[in-house]
């Protein structure tokens, strides 16, 4: 039996030149989108509906009676409720409710797999690492890891997500794929201290996000299985 | 006064998101484009027409009496005398003539970068790395590494001349680019052995390359300053 195959995309302005129809493809925008889905539904949350815009937003958790949060640029979007801090969803504040997210990069990336026709979308963080990289080894089917970026522009803490993800399952796959190899050269050298190489290396969002005083936010989100959930796409939310 | 910046565009896809209009553009292909027409510049030719289509090549070599050459899917292409290696154009050769080359991706991505008004294009590759880096080093200009990529994918060997050319001037350049970060975390994980490391990781295009029969040909354009000049892009044609 042939291998499945294993692709990197480091940009959503990529994603057209990979099959989405024929593989699970895991969206990964670890500052924060997917950290903050996986930590409201490891935290009890029923459902997560990403949905691309704020007026979007709005308006769902005005009908739903639900949860609406989001980001544009790295801060709370004007009228929504709440941001894209994993602090933010606790337990005893998130169990059992539903949340509209809308994000800069994230949601909009997952929606572009969904139009593309992706086989299986799930979501993948340093906080659910294990979960992402347990199912995608054991179902034998070709995998995309979708890097969110910064509008459009590939990032560092995707690239090392991915990275990570590639160093635990690549003996599953076959891969031929430039960018699985330079993700996780990536993630070697940086895998010692993930959050001492982003500041060393400057990378361009935890320079945004240091500016708003987030670095507890960074730590957390580069912090392994701390909200270890499979987050898949079905019926146009996330659910564990 | 500020200093000007340093952007790595790591795919042609991905061309529209800098600001090549007030740039220079270093277009990089390291197998093989830029190293042809680094090596074929230094061994004396009069200039180098890069042109799209294969069609134009065969027509501008009848119409001006020069060489054809180019590559599609790394072999000669059809109609075309030449092909895509350094080694065929020694000095005894290709000295005082004129060279119509196109190739997959390399010289579609010069032209992309002329039909977006780039500000200036010269042309990078290791055998002229050294050039290159001094010339940016020296001009106080901002500066965009273009990686040609293989069909819009992101490839090793670009990010890695791209990381080889931030290693050397980053200091004197404003960095606000996870690109340049991941290019240059690469060229650092890499540059005790490139061939080796590119042979290692399996790169995609060190693959295609080798079915070929070609690893000379990669271990030549891996090495640095083997034709060290400075081909720039004026008239429709490199020079140096």
């Amino acid at each position: 039996m042939s291998k499945t195959t294993l692709y990197t995309c480091l940009s959503p302005a990529l994603l057209h030149l990979y099959d989405v129809r024929d593989s699970v493809v895991v969206v990964i925008d670890v500052l924060r989108a997917t950290s903050t889905i996986a930590t409201a539904l490891f935290n009890g949350a029923k459902s997560v509906i990403p949905v691309d815009s704020v007026e979007k937003c709005i308006r769902l958790g005005r009908d739903m009676e639900c949860i609406t949060a989001g980001e544009r640029d790295g801060q709370v979007a004007e009228g929504l409720q709440y941001g894209n801090s994993s602090f933010e969803y606790p337990k005893e504040f998130i169990n059992g409710k539903i949340l509209v997210l809308t994000t800069t990069n994230g949601t909009k990336l997952l929606h572009m797999a969904v139009a593309n026709g992706a086989n299986e979308i799930i979501t993948g963080s340093f906080l659910n690492l294990s979960s992402v990289c347990n199912h995608l080894a054991g179902i034998n089917r070709n995998v995309i890891l979708a890097c969110a970026g910064w509008k459009d522009k590939v990032n560092m803490e995707d690239s090392l997500l991915a990275g990570a993800v590639v160093s635990v399952i690549k003996e599953k796959f076959s891969m031929n794929c430039d960018s699985s190899q330079i993700a996780e050269c990536l993630y070697e050298s940086a895998k010692a201290d993930l959050y001492e190489f982003m500041k060393k290396h400057d990378a361009s969002h935890y320079h945004r996000l240091t500016n708003f005083g987030l670095e507890k936010d960074i730590r957390h989100c580069l912090t392994p299985d701390l909200a270890n959930v499979l987050p898949y796409y079905i019926n146009e939310r996330l659910v564990i």
